[in-house]
C-alpha cells in the first residue's frame, strides 16, 4: 500500500451520485442538466458528485463522424464551466463526456474541483457497444487524491474486470467510481458485479448509471452507492433522474482486516492474498 | 489460452453438487453419507459428484490437536473406498477432508476418479475461523483434465481473492467447483460472488456448502450451479441436505467472445483485458 499523504484520515464526507437522462447530441441540454444537479447536490451538501458516462454526449453512436460534434476536449467548454461552479460552491464532481484528442476519441470521464481539472481518466476496456467501437483506449488507470479519500475512476465494462480494481485497491483508494452506461443485458453490474469489487477489495463503490432510452437502447439506472462492508447505502430505480446520498467513512475502507469475532472469525482481503501462485495476471494472455 | 488436448469439445455431463450436513469428528457417519449420497448422484446419471469442504471431518476444531483425530492421509481410507465405488460407477468425485501430512493439517478438496485419484488440492487462503486457523497452506492452484472438462478447485475463503479464479480462467478451465463451508455471515458468497466469478471469467461454477451447525456456528447452505453465462442453473435451501443436477456444455465456456448482436454488442472479458495496465498482481503486497 502506498502511504497517505496530506489525507485526514478522520473525516466523513458525503457523496452524490445523478443519476441522469442525457439526451444524445444534446451538449446544451446535458450541460445545462450537470450543472443544475450538481447545484442542487452542493446544496445538500455534498463534496463530491458523479454524473454518468458520456453525461454530456450520450453513447449510442454509429459512427466516429456522427459522435464529433458531441465532443469537446479536455479542458474545453464543459469543463471550464464546471470547474467555475466546483471553486464557487468548493465541491469535486466527476462527469462523462466524449473527449476529443487530436484524431482519436476517448470514453473520459474527468475529475473537477475548485482548483480546475484534477485528472482525466479515458476508458481502458472496450466492448463493442455504441461510441466504443469507434473510441480509442486509455492507457493508465491513476489513484487520484482528493482532500477527503483517494478514489480511482473506472468507466462501465471496466468493472467486468477484477485487475483493474483491484490494482487500484493495491494503491490504497478508499472509493471506487464507476460512471457507466448500463444497457438492458447489463443487468449483472447492478445485480451482483458491483457489490463483488467491494466485497474483495473493501472498498466503497459509488456507479452512477443513466436512463432513458437512445436509438432503440434502454439504460437501465439503479445507480448504487456501496459501503466497504459491501451493503448497498443507498440505490436508485430504473427510471427516474434522481439523486443519491451517503456519507463516507474513508477509514472504513484503509483498515482491511476485518475482526467480527477477535482469534475466532478474522479475514483480510488483501493480507491473505497469495501473489506467489497468480502467476501472469499482468502480462499478456497469450 | 493452453490447447485443450484430449477433450472432446461436443459432450456434456450432468454434475450433482451433495449439499450434506457432515457431523464433526464422526467420520464413519460422514464417510457413509459421502458414499451414500455418491450412488444416488451417479444413479441419476451424474458424472461428477461435489461434495463440501471438510465433508468428512467437520470444521469448528479449537485446536489442531483436537483436529487430529478427524484427519486422514491422501491417499487414505476414505480415498480408497471412493475410488473403488467411482470405479464401480464409472464416476468423478470431488470431497473436501483434512488431510495428515506430516506434523501438517491442510484443508483439503480431492478429485477421484475410476483410475484413482486424479488431484489433491490443498486450500490456498486461510481465513481465521474453524480449522484453518490450525491449518498449513496450499502452495499451487492446478487445473485439472477430466474426461469431459477442464476443471479447477477453490475452497471457500479461496473464491474471495479474484486473481485464483482469473488464474484457472487463464489457463482454461470450463467449470469452477467449490466445495465449501458457508457459515452465517458469509451470505455474500451465493448473494454475489459465485455469479462474479462466472460472469468475470465466463465460467461455469459448481459451489458445494454444507448446512446444519457446529457447537454454535450454522452453516448457510445455498450451494449453486451457475451456467458460464453467470444465471443459476440450480440452487439449493438454507437448511436440507439435498442434491442439486445440472446438464454442463463446457463449450459454452470455451467461447469467451459473447456476441449479442454481430458488430453491435459484443464483449469478451478475457481477450479484452488490458494486463499492462494492471502491473502487481502477481508480485507480494509491499
Amino acid at each position: 500500500m502506498q502511504e497517505l499523504k496530506g489525507i485526514n484520515m478522520s473525516d466523513t464526507f458525503k457523496i452524490a451520485v445523478a443519476q441522469m437522462d442525457p439526451h444524445i447530441g444534446d451538449l446544451p441540454h446535458n450541460r445545462a442538466r450537470i450543472l443544475d444537479m450538481l447545484r442542487e447536490a452542493a446544496a445538500e451538501g455534498a463534496k463530491l458528485i458523479v454524473f454518468p458516462e458520456c453525461a454530456l454526449s450520450g453513447y449510442v453512436f454509429d459512427s466516429a463522424a456522427a459522435a464529433l460534434s458531441s465532443t469537446e476536449t479536455v479542458p474545453g467548454e464543459t469543463t471550464s464551466l464546471l470547474a467555475k461552479l466546483c471553486a464557487a460552491l468548493d465541491v469535486y464532481c466527476v462527469f462523462g463526456l466524449l473527449e476529443r484528442a487530436g484524431n482519436d476519441i476517448f470514453n473520459s470521464a474527468v475529475v473537477i474541483g475548485p482548483q480546475g481539472i484534477v485528472q482525466n481518466y479515458r476508458k481502458c476496456h472496450l466492448p463493442v457497444l455504441g461510441i466504443d467501437r469507434f473510441a480509442a483506449k486509455g492507457d493508465s488507470i491513476p489513484v487520484i487524491d482528493l482532500p477527503f479519500a483517494r478514489i480511482g475512476l473506472l468507466i462501465c465494462y471496466d468493472l467486468r474486470f477484477p485487475e483493474a480494481s483491484r490494482s487500484l485497491a493495491l494503491r490504497g483508494i478508499d472509493l471506487l467510481i464507476i460512471p457507466t452506461n448500463w444497457p438492458e443485458g447489463a443487468e449483472s453490474s447492478p445485480d451482483f458485479l458491483t457489490r463483488a469489487r467491494s466485497w474483495e477489495n473493501r472498498l466503497f463503490v459509488a456507479a452512477c448509471n443513466r436512463v432513458g432510452e437512445e436509438r432503440g437502447t434502454r439504460f437501465i439506472g439503479r445507480s448504487q452507492i456501496i459501503g466497504a462492508d459491501a451493503k448497498f447505502m443507498a440505490e436508485a430505480d430504473g427510471a427516474s433522474e434522481v439523486i443519491l446520498y451517503a456519507e463516507i467513512d474513508p477509514a472504513l475502507a484503509r483498515e482491511k482486516r476485518v475482526v467480527i469475532r477477535p482469534g475466532e472469525f478474522e479475514f483480510d482481503p488483501i493480507g491473505a492474498r497469495r501473489p506467489e501462485l497468480y502467476g501472469g495476471l499482468d502480462t499478456p494472455t497469450a
